[in-house]
């Protein structure tokens, strides 16, 4: 075959979904020249991620780790190694990801329930409580940011829940770490997974997984074996933990960015990444609305670090992407399922979060849409100063 | 806490089992900009890493993907997709490798038959079909290059026999993939997995995956979903081929990598590689019996880019090797499973197959064990030179 030509680099604004944008010394880290997966200085790095994730997570106790996989896989890895077949879990459906959870615990032999909540919206946990009636469960679940719909789903209440259902609380965390406040310990979290490539502005490749005490015990108390080799909890964290036994070949490279973006998330401070992010989506929806664009959630359960928004009727939405992708080399994602066509998905996160992004995509909208640019920038940062 | 320092680069010579030494090209091609999983140009990086995948597997039909895990992720891939609960398994198991996919295959709920070959040794195709008798398998498995053993098992016979059976054939080519010649096409090879930190010298993190048109036709066949939604190489394909359906956000820069990595095989040429190696390892076979160290597996099955050595008697052979380490920056790999504390592993892989290694690599071997270094490296080089 011919062989083809080297890559060249794409720069690339990236404000979907994710990837988000990753910061050069992210990159540098990834590109350090690779060693062994049992060398001293790898065993370091493992240990010092696992300790930033777990501070990042608000884990006091339990066990964070860096699943070799993407967060898809993580949320496999939390529900293969929590559930045995048979057992009853609990999930709530509100959008892409919550669909998944049900389909990976059916895939794991599991009775699920699923609690079904229109796409763009929230639950109450009462009502949540009223459909699991008093059946037991082994597992409650829900994605604390619903990366499809734009939601930011409140925890309080489902640690309350789960004990009394029983069951462990399992929550999908991949959108929410590092751009909103995740307590693990105060939450009553058992099991959460999250992934590289949204707040934590790092590429794609990693799922961090924090499991709690409660949860490791369950993992240990198991009668069958876990269905998947690759995601068993106790041989890889043989691995991570003090044996160190060969379990896999850790993806070395993207450890040493993982090391490097937890690093500059714990550099800047928890607080005052929130606060970034919370304060950049301000001004982002300022100028949305002066550009008549339309948000599709509710202010007090909308995510800062993703907005969706109504595309305005008789726009080709994704016509309109691919122009501000070949024009402006701006990504903004598209909606997912019963969204599709109809909503476009707006990333500020990690890096990706600054005035910069918020000007740039406000002002490719408005040319795009040929709407008034100024008066979206300008009403962008009067929210920014405020 | 305490925010870690950021990494430093270690310079390891890397001649362990994998991963292998990566070139200078690949790293960066890590650290190019993250772009998106739907971007067009990403779309095109993932076309020419599967055409080049195809072309180092001799693949002339059927599916080439990088799973996007590691090489054990790539093995589940091949056994979960391939059989169903209750599915008979033939499982060849020489080493590590072939009893970690007996287990795989088993907690994929697959009925399975284990012939067992003692370590550091390969199995006649004629043994293995008496074992079978005239029972019938759904897959026949073996390991192509057995990392923990350093044997090559020819695989010549094994299609007829597959056929017989009415099994798929499925060989792990972790630690042979673009080090010693795979066929698909030619040896009949339905499901094919391998990994990307051995001879094709990328940093691991992704699993090169090939399925024969029979394979694929099992899996569209299937009556059940397959236990894994990560891993469902349905999905998988939806996303690697025409639809571009949403899956999982692929590790893009992981995939940069491996573009080059791949380039960096067919630049060279397959023929020349596979020379290259061959010759290296001449040459370090030449001065190991210059330093009285004995090679485990006899000549004519010793895998060119994997020597198992065994260790000397009264040697402390993990506390060597960290001599190698610390003095040297040299890894070497030790022996697992019954091999361990015995053996050591030397890798010449990918970029590592080079005669600076072979060199290094007996000099600091003759230091730490106080032989002859002058005799080992004039016995390598007289070797290179046939």
């Amino acid at each position: 075959m011919k062989v083809p030509a080297p890559l060249v680099a794409q720069q690339r604004v990236l404000m979907g979904p994710g990837p988000s944008p990753v910061p050069p010394s992210v990159l540098a880290a990834l590109a350090l020249p690779t060693i062994g997966h049992l060398d001293p200085e790898f065993l370091r790095v493992m240990d010092e991620v696992r300790s930033m994730l777990q501070t990042i997570a608000g884990a006091r106790s339990g066990r964070a780790t860096a699943i070799s996989a993407t967060g898809s896989a993580g949320m496999e890895t939390c529900l293969v190694n929590l559930l045995e077949r048979g057992d009853r879990a609990l999930v709530v459906r509100a959008g892409v990801f919550g669909t998944r959870m049900a389909e990976v615990a059916r895939r794991a032999g599991a009775e699920v329930d699923t609690f079904d909540v229109p796409w763009g919206e929230s639950f109450d946990v009462a009502d949540l409580r009223a459909f699991a009636a008093d059946r037991s469960y082994r597992i409650v679940a829900c994605v604390h940011a619903e990366t499809s719909t734009g939601v930011l789903q409140p925890l309080e209440g489902l640690r309350e829940l789960a004990d009394d259902l029983g069951a462990l609380l399992v929550v999908d965390a991949v959108t929410s770490l590092g751009g909103v406040p995740v307590e693990v310990t105060e939450q009553g979290i058992d099991a959460l997974y999250s992934g590289t490539q949204k707040c934590l502005s790092c590429p794609p490749g990693l799922s961090p997984v924090v499991l709690s005490d409660a949860a490791l015990e369950r993992v240990a108390a198991r009668t069958t074996p876990v269905q998947s080799w690759y995601l068993d909890l106790s041989l890889i964290e043989a691995y991570w933990g003090g044996e160190r036994a060969y379990h896999h070949t850790a993806p070395i490279n993207m450890l040493f960015g993982l090391h490097e973006a937890l690093r500059l998330c714990l550099e800047e401070g928890l607080e005052a990444r929130y606060a970034r992010h919370a304060r950049m989506a301000r001004g982002l929806w300022a100028g949305l609305e002066a550009l008549d664009l339309a948000p599709r959630v509710v202010p007090e359960r909308r995510l800062p670090q993703l907005t969706t928004v109504a595309v305005p009727d008789g726009v080709d939405e994704a016509a309109l992407r691919r122009r501000l992708l070949n024009e402006f080399d701006l990504e903004l994602g598209g909606g997912l399922g019963p969204m599709k066509g109809t909503t476009w998905r707006i990333g500020l996160m990690g890096a990706g979060a600054t005035e910069r992004h918020v000007h740039l995509c406000l002002d490719a909208l408005a040319k795009v849409l040929e709407r008034d640019a100024r008066a979206a920038t300008e009403a962008a940062a009067r929210a920014l100063a405020e």
